[in-house]
């Protein structure tokens, strides 16, 4: 192993494109845009087609971080037939629309500001007709910003449970199957309210394997879940007698009929309705796969839901690296290994740094001495833990080059201290806000 | 998902019948029966041709759990031109070995039978002419098998200077740096001791990574490390005032030049050295795919050096199974990920279990609900852990089918109590002690 001033330029370069190819197709207005196309008065999504003479009136509703960017994509491509609409978005994620009202709230708190917004966005699906079509926009936070408790359930009330559960240790699906069944809007009310309107719903997914009822807690989408099992989780983590009252009481309700369940796959009140995921970590492997190969390289995706702690899943990693490198397997050089998903990091100490750079640093130490070896990890986001970068880079040669300056890179793994290596050898990336988020990509490139 | 009574059984089958062939794959006895052929007089091992009338005598020497299979089958395909040698085993793996001695000894703590032997097996080599065959079989344990201390180090000596690498965190590369300077057999010396002999060298290997130095801490391979070195990874651990006066003395003999160092890459003590890996993680590897492939699957090696901590390996298998579920790649069904390794487990409860069973309750949980998939993880030498088992299998109905035993995967898990859950669902695989190791394989299986 020669003593080399910096990391392998070429694939530094690569890895910067794929991931921006990753991130283009992750661009909500891009990817809402991409899908979209308004020809001889059919709007196309996709595969879907909708003959926009049928409607008097499109009305664009939604939520989420990125929500704001993706109703300007539709609003442009469906032009003067929008009639209006209502965005609910994060303070300081604003966009003057034309004709819809972008309304900034409470994230991830939600605030009276998202209920106002949520209510009057039930307003407009329950007023709509069998003629008008609405255009809903979900990406991530839709569910903290789209609060809208089914009485005599209280946004108090709803907090109040919904942090027992997570103090409990409840997951997501436990959390939700509770959630849909105390508001008005989650768990495909939205779509009930809706019916019989048309409803094409665009989603921009930041969760792990997509799960359309996940995102944003579903408003267009079928729920499995049932009023029995939210008392069911309530009793299983013990709190049935913790929730406030008003909890028990709508539970009780539903569980006797006295208000109508979640609608169920297969309810016709989905019969006109659509989910289309336009943004998600599988689709921005995809672009990163099709960049990778137009760069020369043998593109293999590996996941698109990595999990699990940083530095493990970092292993993996680098051992297939190492695969490739000595065995000529799973792929071969030139190759890209691709993957993307959310890790964990369990801090022991306290350093700075954030889990693409931590993943990165525990790869480094695994592949030192492979020779044209580069692995690559970053937010799609553009930020990674609380730094002002994004992600960082290292080759086989980050062991030796931190040594050179008196740096010991399990020292620095030991204490979650990325951000400072990568900052000393000059590798981090940084990409400043991206306005979207599909959660995390890992590269790792073989030249 | 809907209440199945039992693992698939089909996809179980096939795993079984994958795994049996990487452990035939590794089988000490059949992969030197694969590898060495006489005919007409010659030598075949692999690629490597010997003509054997060039030959006076052919001894055979070597250490490790499975050497005396090895030398029993080199014995075998040598017939009666084995003139002698020594072979040095653990305790309860002796065999009777025709004009060969073969001596149960200390392991994992070496002690004086194996110092004989090595004695006995050095002086061997010593006595070796140009005219002389030295068939060499190193198997996992080698290095304990082996000791012979540099004087003026003891047994003990050396002992305690391992002891206090251990515990200062030193890893195998460091450990081997300095036991290799205090070694009369290790670190290339064995071969140095036979030159000008031939010597071929066969290798079963139980290491991550398959460096020739590193299994039995090579005593016939190049090595890399210096004195200097040795004396340097004891000053960085703050161990040289620490360890016996004898090991200071002789790390210093050896800096002054007043002993040889260990034989370099290139020096000619090895040009009639030949260094083969008979069996390994990587070819056990190969050895499923095939078999893999002619159950009707499409296998993909992902790699033979997975390692971290066991949950998170486990999940990221999960992910990718879940990617081939969901998206059809890295590989189409009918799939089977193969890859192996040696992964770690912190202990966090009191349970009973291994990290091949670790590693597929951790997984379950991944996979749970995924149609027809099966994931099999078990030990190559026939135990996992403290326990009766090799391994376990699971597949997506293996977190119902606990719970309607009343058991919570995720509690087991958290206790690291493995063994006992899947002995209550009768998915365990118990084969009894293979004699073999290539560490650990696991499958996954998506029909």
């Amino acid at each position: 192993m020669s003593a080399v001033a910096r990391l392998d330029p070429t694939l530094r370069r690569a890895a910067r494109e794929i991931f921006q190819a990753a991130l283009d197709a992750a661009d909500p207005g891009l990817a809402v845009r991409r899908l979209l196309r308004v020809e001889d008065e059919t709007l196309n999504a996709g595969r879907a087609r909708y003959d926009l003479r049928r409607f008097e009136r499109v009305f664009l509703v939604g939520a989420g971080k990125a929500s704001a960017l993706m109703a300007r994509a539709a609003g442009r491509a469906l032009g003067e037939r929008v009639t209006g609409g209502i965005i609910n978005v994060k303070d300081g994620h604003g966009l003057p629309l034309a004709r819809v009202e972008c309304r900034e709230c409470g994230h991830p708190v939600p605030d009276e500001r998202g209920l106002d917004g949520a209510r009057r966005m039930a307003e407009l699906a329950s007023s709509a007709t069998a003629r008008d079509l609405i255009v809903c926009l979900i990406s991530g936070g839709a569910s903290a910003l789209t609060p809208l408790p089914a009485p005599p359930v209280t946004l108090a009330d709803k907090q109040r449970t919904t942090s027992l559960l997570l103090a409990a240790g409840a997951d997501i699906h436990q959390l939700n199957t509770v959630r849909k069944h105390l508001s008005l809007f989650k768990g495909g009310r939205l779509a009930a309210l809706a019916s019989p309107a048309t409803v094409l719903t665009l989603i921009l997914s930041d969760v792990i394997g997509d799960d359309l009822d996940v995102i944003g807690s579903g408003p267009t989408v079928p729920d499995r879940s049932t009023f029995a099992g939210a008392r069911a989780v309530l009793e299983r983590f013990r709190l049935w007698r913790k929730v406030p009252a008003s909890v028990r009481r709508r539970l009780a309700e539903g569980e006797r009929g006295l208000v109508p369940e979640t609608p169920k796959p297969g309810d016709p009140v989905f019969a006109r309705v659509r989910n289309i995921i336009v943004g998600s970590n599988g689709l921005a492997l995809d672009a990163a796969a099709a960049r990778a190969r137009s760069l020369g390289f043998r593109p293999l995706i590996l996941s698109s839901t990595i999990e699990g702690e940083t530095r493990d899943a970092a292993l993996v990693h680098a051992a297939i690296a190492r695969e490739v490198s000595d065995h000529r397997r799973p792929a071969r050089r030139p190759a890209c290994l691709i993957s993307g998903g959310e890790t964990t990091v369990a801090l022991r100490g306290a350093g700075l740094g954030g889990r693409n750079q931590e993943f990165v640093l525990a790869a480094a130490g695994a592949i030192a001495g492979l020779p044209a070896c580069l692995v690559f990890s970053a937010g799609t986001d553009g930020t990674d833990g609380p730094t002002d970068a994004a992600g960082a880079f290292a080759d086989g040669s980050t062991l030796e080059r931190a040594a050179a300056l008196g740096m010991n890179l399990y020292d620095f793994l030991l204490h979650n201290d990325s951000y400072r290596f990568f900052d000393a050898l000059g590798d981090l990336l940084r990409t400043g806000p991206t306005r979207t988020n599909v959660m995390d990509i890992h590269l790792v490139l073989l030249g």
